[in-house]
C-alpha cells in the first residue's frame, strides 16, 4: 500500500504541490502543553473505556420524527440517521457514527442473557440459540458495508429536498451507508442443524423490538453468505445495531438485516410485509412498481473534498472517496475534475473486500479553475455506475421526473457529481 | 471466507456438535420486549453519537500509578491499560478499549486547530504542518498492530506476578497488543518535502506530553513504511493513543509510536534516551543487555477458551484466538489441544494484512478430559513461534531464571498454553 514510484513522482514533480501548505515554516508548537492540574473528569473512567477528544464534534444527523396517531394507537414514526461521511477515513465506520434507520422504533434492551433466536417452521427440528451458545459455533468475520436502498435518491418525500439542495453535504446525499468488520454465525451452518425441508424456499427473519419489523428473503441467499451477527468491529454489536443479534446480509437493501434478531422462520412463500409491498418497492410513472428489489449496485462518492466545504487555497488536494457494490468487490475507480470530460485511474487502498467500502485516493491540483469532481465504481462483475442520465434512460424516464417526484426511486446509484466553484466553495451538482 | 466443505462437514460429521447447546427445544423470546414509556436518559446524544449497551461490562484493566517524588518534582508514574482480548472478535480492537501504556502523562489537551508538527534538524528547508495540512496530503489507510515489547513477558516488575498466576487471563498475559486501521501521511513524503541531508541516519521523534517521550529511529525505517497517522478505525485519534498526531512504526516494539507528536528532528546518532538505555533493553543473566532491538517477533495467542473461563459443558467450541509478526503477514496458525504432541492448521480470517493481527479459528470438541490448548504461529518470513524453553534456551539461561527475576526480559513470544481441568475451568499454564 506504499504510493507507486510513478504516482509519488507524479506528486512531487508537481512545484505547487504544498502551495498553502507550509509556507509559514517553522513555528513553535509550545503553548499546547497538557495542564497536570487539571485532569479531565471521569478520568479512571476514560482509561477503562475511552472516549473521544471533547474537540471532535462529528456527528450523525437525522431526526426522531416523533409519534403519529393510528387506530390503533400512537406509533412512532420511521427515522434515520447518517454517518457523517465527509470526515471519514479508511473503511471503518465507528459503530458510534454508523448510519441508522428505523422503522419506528429505538432499540429494545435486550438483556443478552435472556434473550434467544429461535428457527422454525418448515424444518426438522426447531431450535433456540443464546448468544453464548452462538459464542461456541463456528464463526466467521467479514468487512461488509450496509446501505439502506433510499441512499442517495434524489426523491423520497420528506427528505429530498435536502439530498438535492446545492448546499447538500455528502452526509446529507449519501450518509446512509456505512462499513464494519462483523463477527457471527453464518446462517447455513445454523440451517443445517435445524434440517431444512423440502419445499421451504424463503425465509421471513423478525426483530424483537416493539413493532417486529419482518423481512422475506429468498433461501438461495439465506444459505449462501448471510450471518447472525453478534460483533461488529470487535465488541459486541450496539443497541442501535441491533444489540445483541442481527441479521447480516451482504450486498443487499439495509431493510433485510434485521435488527435485534429474535426467530426466523422456514416458509414456502414471502410473506409480503408493509415494508415490501408498500413502502419500499419504487413506483414508476407508469404506475408499475418493482417488488423484491435486493441487490444494492456499484456506487462510489467523493468524500473530500465534498459538498459544503471550502478550498482555502489553490494547490495539492488529495481527492478521497468510497466505492462499493452489492454484487462483488470493487475493481476500479475512476475520477474526473473536469466534469466528466477526461477519466483517471483512482489508487485503491487495500484490504479490497466483496460487498465491502473500498477506499480510493486521487491526487489533484487545484489552479484556481471552476471544476466538477465525480468518481465512477467498475466492480468485479463489470458493473459500471452509471450517470444520473442514464438511470432516467433505463428507466424510460425524465431527469425532471426524479427531480420533481417525491416517489421513491430507490438503489438509485448516480455518479455525484461536486461543482468547485471560483473562490472554492463546493456544492452538490447532481441536478 | 466460507467455511470450506471439509471444515464444515468436518463439523457437522461430529454428532456431539450441539451438546449442551441447543437442549432446551423452543422457548419463547418474550419478555424481552423494550418498555416505550421508559426510553433510555441522553436518548438524543445517543443517536448522534453512539453509546454500547449498558450491559457490556469489558473495560481495560490496569492502574494509573500516581505520583513518585523526584529530585525534581513529583512525577506521575508509567502506568498500563490493558485491553480485554477474550471479549475480542476479528481483528479490530475498538478504539475504547486499545491498550494504553504511558510514560507518565495521561492525554493531554491538545487543540488541534493549533497543534503543529515541526520537522527539522539535518533537512534543507525546516517545515511545520497541521492536521489540515495533513489531510490534504496522499494519505494510506492500513491495518496494523501496536504491541508493548513487554506483552505477555513472564518477568518484569512490579506486574510479573499477575501474568504467570495460573489464574491469569489473556487480558492479564497478553493485552498489550491491540489492532486498528490507520489513516495518515507517509512519513518518507513528509522526508522528500523537507529534503533529507547527508549523513542523516536517524530520526528522533518527540510527544507534546509534559514528559516529552522521545525515541530515536534509524532513517532506513523512518523513510519505509512508518506513518504519521491522525485517523483510527474511522474517527479521529482518540486522546489515548496519541490525539491528533503520533507515529505509526508498523511492527516495532510499541515504544516507538511515538504519541502527540510535536517534532521529528533529523540527526546523525541515536540520543540515548532514557528509554532507549535504560528501561528497555533486556538484561540477561552475565549481565549485558540488547540496545535498540526495534522488530517484534512471530507471536500468537489463544483468546477463547482461555484463562479464568470455565466450559460450561462437554461439546463442541471453537477455539479463536490472534496471531501476528512484526515482520511480515502470517502465514499458518496451527493448535493443539493436547499439550503440543499434536498440531493441526487453523483457519485464517481474510484479511491478512502484513504487521497486523489475523484472525484464526479452530474446531474442537470437548470429551470432559484434561486438555492443554495452544496456538503456534508462523509468518511470511518463516518465523515460527517458539515454546518457552526454547526461548530460554537461545538466551543461555534456565526457564527458572525467567519465572523469578523481575528484570525486563522484553520482546517474549512463547507460546501460550491454557490448561482446562476436569471441571472445565481454564487456567494459564506457562510456568
Amino acid at each position: 500500500m506504499n504510493l507507486t514510484q510513478s504516482g509519488r513522482r507524479r506528486f512531487l514533480k508537481n512545484t505547487a504541490a504544498f502551495a498553502g501548505l507550509a509556507a509559514a515554516g517553522v513555528r513553535s508548537a509550545s503553548g499546547q502543553m497538557a495542564n497536570l492540574n487539571a485532569p479531565p473528569s471521569g478520568e479512571k473512567d476514560l482509561h477503562e473505556y475511552g472516549a473521544r477528544s471533547h474537540y471532535e464534534t462529528s456527528i450523525r444527523t437525522g431526526s426522531l420524527g416523533g409519534y403519529e396517531t393510528t387506530p390503533t394507537g400512537p406509533r412512532q414514526r420511521d427515522f434515520g440517521f447518517r454517518t457523517p461521511l465527509q470526515n471519514s477515513a479508511g473503511i471503518i465506520t465507528p459503530a458510534s457514527l454508523h448510519f441508522i434507520v428505523s422503522h419506528g422504533y429505538d432499540p429494545p434492551d435486550l438483556d443478552p442473557r435472556h434473550h434467544r433466536l429461535l428457527i422454525h417452521g418448515m424444518v426438522d427440528r426447531p431450535l433456540t440459540f443464546s448468544v453464548e451458545d452462538l459464542l461456541r459455533l463456528p464463526s466467521v468475520s467479514r468487512l461488509h458495508f450496509l446501505e439502506c436502498h433510499g441512499n442517495s435518491a434524489p426523491s423520497g418525500a420528506p427528505t429530498a429536498a435536502a439530498r438535492i439542495a446545492p448546499n447538500a453535504t455528502v452526509q446529507d446525499t449519501h450518509g446512509l451507508t456505512s462499513c464494519s468488520e462483523w463477527t457471527g454465525v453464518p446462517l447455513s451452518l445454523l440451517l443445517d442443524q435445524v434440517g431444512v425441508k423440502k419445499g421451504a424456499t424463503w425465509i421471513v427473519a423478525e426483530g424483537a423490538e416493539p413493532g417486529k419489523h419482518a423481512k422475506s428473503i429468498p433461501i438461495e441467499k439465506a444459505a449462501d453468505d448471510v450471518l447472525v451477527v453478534y460483533s461488529q468491529n470487535g465488541e459486541a454489536l450496539r443497541p442501535e445495531q441491533g444489540y445483541p443479534l442481527r441479521l447480516l446480509v451482504p450486498g443487499w437493501q439495509g431493510i433485510n438485516n434485521v435488527k435485534w434478531l429474535r426467530q426466523i422462520k422456514l416458509v414456502d412463500e414471502p410473506y409480503m410485509f408493509m415494508m415490501e409491498t408498500t413502502k419500499y418497492p419504487s413506483v414508476h410513472p407508469d404506475g408499475t412498481s418493482r417488488w423484491f428489489e435486493f441487490e444494492l449496485g456499484a456506487k462510489s462518492v467523493i468524500t473530500r473534498p465534498s459538498g459544503g466545504q471550502e478550498l482555502p487555497s489553490r494547490g495539492f488536494y488529495e481527492i478521497t472517496g468510497l466505492a462499493w457494490s452489492g454484487a462483488a468487490a470493487v475493481r476500479k475507480v475512476e475520477v474526473s475534475t473536469d466534469g466528466g470530460k477526461t477519466w483517471a485511474d483512482a489508487k485503491l487502498q487495500e484490504p479490497i473486500a466483496r460487498k465491502a467500502h473500498t477506499r480510493f485516493t486521487f491526487p489533484w491540483t487545484w489552479k484556481g479553475e471552476e471544476s466538477v469532481l465525480q468518481s465512477r465504481c467498475t466492480d468485479e462483475t463489470g458493473q459500471v455506475q452509471p450517470t444520473i442520465n442514464v438511470i432516467a434512460k433505463s428507466l424510460n424516464i425524465e431527469v425532471d421526473y426524479i427531480r420533481k417526484t417525491s416517489a421513491m426511486v430507490g438503489d438509485f446509484n448516480a455518479i455525484q457529481p461536486w461543482r468547485v466553484d471560483r473562490s472554492g466553495r463546493i456544492q452538490n451538482a447532481l441536478l
